[in-house]
């Protein structure tokens, strides 16, 4: 049993929010009401704007921009398609759609997705992300944008692993795309990434990417479910930001709300999550300032 | 770095085998041509007849059979439709083109499978599973399906994670069945075990279960599939003991091949095997000899 006074916690004001942290993490570890069996010890989070900025545009939206503009301009007949149309004209209230899971916004995107690396191996598109994190640049803060990272979140993973919580990641965003980065700089195996994927064909000693995106986008009810495929359990602590995670949060135990309101040290908004705002609030959800409960922002 | 005797394989005898092992272990981790990174140290194992005894009927069929004999009772008009026919009729050839993974038999399969437990919760399912082993009892050697389980592959499970390789279970077999056991007879988390499963549904706090099997049925290729779907890597380690293991081996660096040829204390076979017993004579395989190579056979 391990039992912590906080000290890896050092980005984190002493207060409510790292108290109810710790105090919660040494509960589940002693025997009592509060007890966690070891198999359950699952911690799952979002990633944009629970790990890392989110603002101006989620990096992972960044990178999915640049291949679909291109792909527009290779098949122009696509260019009155969504979510295609959108990029062109530079139309952020499909996205916005998207966030809020319409349908037909979740549908045109989860095809375009499909679409865009069918045919692919998985090195080709690991080199395509590599690519990306070496030519494009954060507008604000930092010069890469793995140094965008929140270092409260790094220290909160190495503490969950102390209390052996296998900690995961689950975005909307693409599980491959996350897969390249995820240990360099968050400390976690490729397999505890868990988001949005295409089946892939193993033929003749090769891997190629399919057409489609297997068991949808990992948004909202879709986490809970990738979550549960992924690791034959829903999660004790989840922490998330917005409200495509709100029925992950809802599942867990342990809720970590992360709240942006530091618009001096990052950017303070409340778009995208204001049902998970209300919600966090009037069921006690623990909610992080990111001005007032974090000393430091970044990693980097 | 941990450089091992093989003094936890004790119930393998001394040998080139039991040899092979360690040797590969040690060079992967020493500094020189065969080392592997931290990351891709991933080791893979099919279940059925390379964990545990897979004869008279695998056991994931055996539960299958009587689910299916259930649903065909209650909805005569399945009775004409494979596999329920097959079941009702004992007829054996089916499953063998399923082990051939003839496309028509793994699609029959596939939707029986889907239809199987649709709408029901996980653990509603876990709870048939459970009653299945408290009720149906192996017809030789133990008394329990799960003390059927190889010590000797035990001892290599733990022996990998000395090396610190993450060791996952891959089985054409469902998922959710072998989680429910995974824990408890491999010291093997749900999380690492990977197999053909159905796609849930989360709504109002409740997964249920949906009619698909999600990414089809992990045999063959599948295997390799469904592992990079869930690690993000082809494994560097496999052991496999049947044809529908070749792809899976045939991706990995150290390929361990399992022949049953102990008639005295298991089962002697070839069936199912011969490709693979012939790929892995021709390419030099690591051959392990259920009779010659393991002291003992069950963990019972």
């Amino acid at each position: 049993m391990y039992i912590s006074n906080g000290d890896k916690l050092k980005s984190w004001n002493d207060g409510p929010v790292k108290q109810s942290i710790i105090d919660f993490l040494n509960s589940s570890v002693e025997e009592g009401p509060n007890y966690i069996e070891p198999g359950d010890r699952i911690a799952t989070f979002d990633n944009d704007g629970t790990l890392w900025a989110e603002k101006p545009t989620p990096v992972q939206l960044h990178f999915l921009f640049i291949a679909f503009a291109r792909t527009a301009r290779n098949d122009p007949s696509l260019a009155d398609k969504q979510p295609y149309k959108a990029i062109i004209e530079r139309d952020e209230t499909f996205f916005q759609r998207v966030i809020e899971q319409r349908p037909e916004a979740v549908m045109a995107l989860e095809d375009a997705l499909a679409r865009q690396w069918a045919g692919k191996t998985p090195d080709e598109f690991d080199m395509e992300v590599k690519e990306f994190f070496k030519t494009v640049k954060p507008e604000k803060f930092a010069s890469k944008f793995t140094d965008l990272v929140y270092k409260p979140m790094l220290e909160l993973f190495d503490l969950l692993k102390d209390y052996k919580y296998r900690v995961f990641v689950c975005s909307g965003g693409g599980r491959d795309f996350m897969r390249v980065i995820s240990e360099e700089t968050w400390g976690i195996f490729k397999e505890n990434v868990i988001g949005s994927a295409s089946e892939y064909e193993y033929n003749n000693g090769t891997l190629i990417r399919l057409y489609n995106v297997l068991g949808g986008i990992a948004l909202g009810p879709g986490k809970v479910e990738h979550i549960f495929a992924r690791t034959g359990r829903i999660p004790v602590f989840a922490g998330g930001n917005s409200d495509v995670d709100i029925e992950m949060l809802e599942s867990a135990r342990f809720k970590l709300f992360i709240n942006h309101d530091d618009n001096e040290r990052e950017f303070a908004y409340k778009n995208g999550a204001e049902k998970l705002f209300n919600i966090a609030k009037e069921n006690g959800y623990t909610i992080v300032s990111m001005k007032t409960d974090w000393k430091k922002i970044f990693r980097s």
